[in-house]
């Protein structure tokens, strides 16, 4: 067996990254070099992914068609609600299920008459995106191009836009068990409280892991990566962009050897 | 050369066809023996379909990948305002061109106050799809399972939720050049006037077609099939079912030959 290809027999250490931000651009592919490095870090440890999109979204970024799957040893997508492992689904969690259809409408409700009271430079479609364990709310409606994405952007980070909106559902909805969190440049993300990047850690509890790392680009509060940065299960590390996750891993993982950049 | 995989030289005539309801039943994939038969009536005549779901479903609901715009000489989406020709893309048609960003968002806004203020026994995402030529709306949402589609739409049905719907958006955006038309069970389109599928009819003028059959399932008033099926430009046929159409081809095209159903 080559050894530059084969996993090492012991990889009771686990890299579980973040998407956007962290692995990719975010909403982009993931860079080709990038790509090849975390590949060669399986070789050592365990990868997994755990991404706030939904798994058609995450597997575009990183792969073609469904090789996501079978390059990271787990995949957990909307945060966590959509759970792979080893290239099968394994579970799946509904909201409607959690929450029920009566609270879960009036969010809807609520949501869609606050949007029809704002006025905007530009509206597209898909203002509120229906996932498996989340509802996903965007202002300028997810189906904009990627110039009215960056648009919206610049006015949300000036009019706080967003952040306005959660504030205002989290005074509707105070002590329902929702909770709100940004994630990307048009939109956020509403889910039952508990149903955060951490969900995944269940699975990974019976996994028999020595370590599980998380890296995420969103730590701080308010962010989606929050929650499972600051869980004990994980040793957490804030990157700033792709090219940091790899040199940090290459730190990590590589730095008694030399030519492995 | 085989005769029975070869086109015919004299190609003159069209066979038009809507999608939903006159090749598949609403959103599903073409029966494969209906399309061997299209696919056979290909050889006699040009064949082309003019469906109101954007593309990619057009896609899936008619071959894998891009096939449908190999497999028909004509691919009309989207109401005929995205035009594929003998497998090329030849033009596509932006909404907010026609009608401005301005009453572009007073009608988004509109509609997703209604919707807002509209109870119904499950709610689930993506209301207003945003598509080239059209904005699509739908109060339960796109993103519901099929399950979910049949008991709204046997809802709908009894309590006319789109229809009353659409006659508000006509009160309230009265001469304001917009037209509104049911398609499928769980939705409605928006659409400047005159953008209904006679749009590709402009398209078909420049190709010295003899004849344009038309074949629609929705040609009554309202339905999505009534401008072009009234339009003096095709010969317009109803059908009720898939198998219907094919019936209706076989009749007109094969009926001198034994042996070809
Ligand atoms: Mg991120
Ligand atoms: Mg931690
Ligand atoms: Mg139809
Ligand atoms: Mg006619």
């Amino acid at each position: 067996m080559d050894g530059s290809t084969a996993f090492s027999p012991d990889r009771n250490i686990l890299c579980l990254f973040d998407v956007d931000g962290t692995l990719t651009r975010p909403r982009e592919k993931i860079d080709p070099l990038l790509d090849e490095f975390f590949q060669s870090l399986r070789r050592k440890v365990k990868i997994g992914i755990v991404g706030g999109s939904d798994y058609p979204k995450i597997a575009e970024q990183l792969g073609e068609g469904d090789e996501v799957v079978h390059k990271f040893d787990y995949v957990f997508a909307e945060n966590g609600t959509v759970q792979f492992k080893e290239g099968k689904l394994i579970s799946r969690q509904a909201i409607q299920n959690q929450i029920g259809e009566e609270l879960l409408q009036d969010l809807i409700n609520y949501c869609l008459r606050y949007m029809g009271l704002m006025k905007l430079p530009k509206k597209r479609g898909t203002f509120i995106e229906f996932r498996s364990g989340m509802i996903n709310i965007s202002p300028i409606g997810r189906s904009c191009t990627q110039e009215e994405r960056i648009e919206f952007s610049e006015l949300d980070r000036r009019e706080k836009i967003r952040e306005r909106f959660v504030e205002a559902l989290q005074q509707e909805f105070a002590g329902k068990g929702l909770r709100f969190t940004r994630g990307g440049l048009i939109s956020f993300d509403i889910f039952p409280e508990g149903w955060d990047k951490r969900l995944c850690l269940e699975v990974l509890e019976g996994e028999s892991l020595d370590t599980i790392y998380f890296f995420g680009n969103e730590t701080s509060l308010g962010g989606n990566d929050y929650e499972i940065f600051n869980d004990p299960r994980t040793v957490g590390f804030t990157v700033y962009a792709p090219e940091d996750t790899a040199r940090l891993c290459r730190e990590m993982f590589f730095s008694g050897l030399p030519n492995e950049s």
